[in-house]
């Protein structure tokens, strides 16, 4: 497609905003962080775990995003003179002078966060990041992580499922900008479903950002701004490869005669400020021609309009590059396009006719991405807005950030609901592969156990219905989590989008088939040892 | 609720981010803003309209928001060096460096805005914003105006929808941040859901930024930290008149022991870790008293818990406020509680139990709100997340922004999509009000035509299927735009969230019954001059 950078570069800033706010979370953090202070246990050593329930969009795996934002929010963590301030004027009236001079020293110095890697397949209930450090700084940071990771490996996960759906030839283009949740939002789409699979964004802001290639032409309101030939200016285009400038108007115009003659239709349907449109763009950009076709009706004008001049312009040895379709049915006019190309290379004589691309962009969903697979059609380039960005079928993730051990002691909620229990103390997770390289099942260990062996039988309990012990021999083991923050420090090199995009599309391969199936996938597995299933027992019969 | 702070003030910035960068949009804002140039048209006077063409949620109205952060937007859009030097290494390389000097020296100063009010109620079709000014810059603002206006409004008609369903009575409080598209998607949804009709956000940096009442206690964390009543410290508090510190610890348990002997129940099931939590909060802020009582089990410990503790704040003179439920039937138990306060109110002769007010926040919903209204139930503040901010069912708002007039020239777009044709020209809208006040319908007239008066009839087409003319008396008439930006500056006052709050609430008032049901609401109708009926048939024809 048009306009494309070639080179990726590493990311350069988290977001629209340099820097989080820390004041940008729940007041009961607050709240919280008083009462551990005045009890005197906000230095007691506390750890949180961040995970989600339920892998979105009824699928069987997710992908982990949002891990770079998290380090540099957690690295900047800090409140301004004025955050506290403004909290002094919130706070109940009973709050204790010093524990606003106490939250203008918070740092995240004493704080550790081990996580899975940005752009790994992950699965419901494993806790993909440790939170840990002083009991009232972790709790502080709750919402803030909460509010980086679930939209960003919600939409990463969105856009590895459209990718699935596509197939791996399509190129894809993300260009919901527009209807993000506003320009933070946008600008999170567009790097993490880069990350997910996506190949190209419309979104300059993150194409420099992040190093993502961008992508785009014309849209309608170039076209229809244009009404007469006499609008077109200059009016001569030079050839290719050098020469005296050629009057590029009638030319195109007699090529417009040629392909109506061709085609049998009649050159007065021929919207004339289409065709002043086209010349116009195709003077000023005669190697990134590929303009919109549907502004008016692509049969009777779009098309033609587009032939004449990428005629005219291959006639001066430019390459034009192709169209766009953006409304109507798209797959069955991707046939009469191409049909119409055909016809005109081979009559014409013109192979530079059978290089052109078609790109569609009219609503498209997973679904309809699925459907391309089936039909009939000539579409290159699929452009998603609305329904990648929004994930309209399931607009957001459920992450949660549970305590499950402080001052040593593992901690758990039990709740109404058996679902929103937790699992307490502080774990070590293990993927386990089958000797076939596959992913077979994620153990959740209580952190001092000893690691799985390879060849070695070892007794699980799933989560989920079945509650019964069982044994597994894995061919393969695999520590899930790393160490990536320390004492303040981002402790392992942040990705850039392109390498989190290569780490996402390996993970992704890596799964079996049966696990990566958009509709009704078969549940992976993910487990508890023996000892963590003891330990909830204990915890449930109020033994701790 | 808890913590709330008074008095409202003015907006103070936009978003998390300072300033929206306008590289922030979609690369072909820059080649077609390339091309107009090329072609000397960059500076034509063009006329863009800002319009959705279906009310969300299958809902018959909508709010408008979001257009101090548009002006705010206008007023400082300016490229960087920086930007353009992105630019030229992503454009294609036939661009003229005379361009990149161009784009350097552009800025709003040519540009006026005509818009609807913030928070106005308004329609499918009708133009809500018009953006007038030189070609170029006109083009280039469209994705990035699309982007505030978008999810502003969106989740500012669910919020509306919200308050609609749970009735005038009931609190309604915020709490999406953790789920909404980042931190920028969170700082919009708090705003403008207050804006819709909320009255509290538990997000503290919309709070500071926008004046927003915030509220919030404690979480399960908080109370799934504490294990042992050994944790409680200090141990004494104050009463509230003054005099000596009191031994809080054995207080409460004395109290536990008479509510369990009142209730019937077994004081061995009270969970140690959820008294101590409690007690230990209650000790920080006596005043601020609202626990979370679900971390364990409502009814055999958080709820008798809550009790003892309450009444011993109350034996020392405190009001304890309420409870929060987050997890099962809150219905059920918001009962059971309401039963349980008032009988130890009766049993312990304490009044301040008849105030205490209950929380609910489980997954709401605009229907679990709707069914709030006809179950039993003493629920007193509803807090919401997930529903409100993804606007779960539907995630986005389709705002489109549209070509209407170049050069003086009415341009409309015709497409293979009917539904996706466009108004051309200038536009006055008017908004005619019935003999009874109510809005009846919006007119969409050319600007140059004379305005409807009241008392005289008019001829009108509606838009949608009925294509006749029609005729309608108006009792009132009202224009619906004010110019709100002119010469690169903000011309009107923007309003503080608290003002559009109630212009919102007026707004939505003044809507007949039948317009402002949530489900199958009557249609609006919105309808154009004859004379537009007219140019539309000539374009069509090509005439044009």
């Amino acid at each position: 497609m048009a306009t494309v950078t070639g080179v990726p570069c590493a990311s350069r800033v988290p977001s629209v905003c340099q820097r989080v706010p820390p004041l940008l979370t729940d007041l009961y953090q607050f709240t919280m962080a008083y009462a551990y202070w005045r009890a005197g246990r906000h230095e007691q050593h506390a750890v949180f775990e961040l995970f989600f329930r339920d892998n979105p969009f009824d699928g069987g795996f997710s992908l982990f995003a949002g891990l770079s934002d998290c380090l540099q929010f957690l690295r900047d963590f800090r409140f301004t003179d004025d955050d506290v301030e403004y909290l002094c004027t919130v706070l109940p009236s009973d709050t204790h002078p010093d524990f606003f001079t106490y939250l203008k020293g918070l740092d995240s110095s004493g704080v550790s966060v081990s996580a899975v890697a940005e752009g790994s397949v992950v699965f419901a209930r494993v806790p993909l990041l440790e939170v840990s450090g002083p009991l009232a700084v972790v709790q502080l940071l709750e919402t803030s992580l909460l509010c980086l990771v679930n939209y960003a490996s919600l939409v990463c996960t969105n856009a590895a499922r459209f990718r699935l759906a596509a197939g791996p030839k399509l190129r894809l283009m993300e260009m919901g900008l527009r209807r993000a949740q506003g320009p933070d939002g946008g600008l999170t789409a567009s790097r993490y479903t880069y990350i997910g699979g996506f190949d190209l964004t419309s979104n300059a802001l993150a194409g420099h950002l992040f190093g993502i290639p961008v992508a785009g032409t014309i849209a309608h309101s170039y076209v229809t701004s244009f009404s007469s030939l006499e609008e077109v200016c200059p009016k001569t285009l030079l050839p290719c490869p050098g020469g005296d400038p050629v009057e590029f108007v009638p030319l195109v115009k007699d090529w417009l005669g040629r392909v109506c003659q061709l085609l049998g239709t009649k050159p007065q349907q021929v919207r004339e400020g289409e065709l002043a449109a086209f010349l116009s763009y195709a003077i000023a950009y005669p190697r990134n021609f590929l303009p919109v076709i549907d502004s008016y009706s692509v049969q009777s004008s779009g098309l033609l309009c587009f032939c004449a001049v990428a005629l005219a312009l291959c006639q001066l040895q430019y390459q034009p590059l192709g169209v766009r379709l953006d409304s109507g049915d798209i797959c069955r006019q991707s046939l009469e396009v191409a049909n119409v190309f055909g016809q005109c290379s081979e009559h014409f004589s013109v192979p530079a006719f059978k290089s052109l691309i078609v790109v569609g962009t009219n609503g498209m969903s997973e679904k309809s991405l699925a459907e391309l697979k089936e039909k009939d059609n000539e579409i290159d380039v699929v452009g998603v807005g609305t329904h990648l960005v929004a994930c309209t079928s399931q607009p957001s993730l459920g992450c949660v950030y549970k305590l499950v051990e402080v001052g040593g002691r593992p901690r758990m909620k039990l709740s109404e609901d058996p679902d929103k229990s937790t699992l307490p103390g502080r774990k070590a997770i293990y993927r386990l592969l089958g000797t076939d390289g596959h992913p077979q099942m994620d153990l959740i260990c209580l952190s001092e156990e000893p690691a799985p062996k390879e060849g070695e039988p070892l007794n699980y309990h799933s989560l989920g219905t079945d509650k019964d012990v069982r044994s597994i021999t894995p061919g393969h083991v695999t520590r899930l989590r790393l160490e990536v923050f320390s004492h303040g420090e981002i402790t392992h090199p942040l990705s850039s989008a392109y390498e989190s995009r290569a780490y996402a599309q390996t993970s992704i391969q890596s799964l079996s088939a049966h696990h990566k199936k958009l509709d009704r996938p078969e549940s992976y597995t993910v487990a508890v040892s023996e000892r963590i299933h003891s330990l909830v027992s204990d915890i449930r019969r109020g033994n701790s």
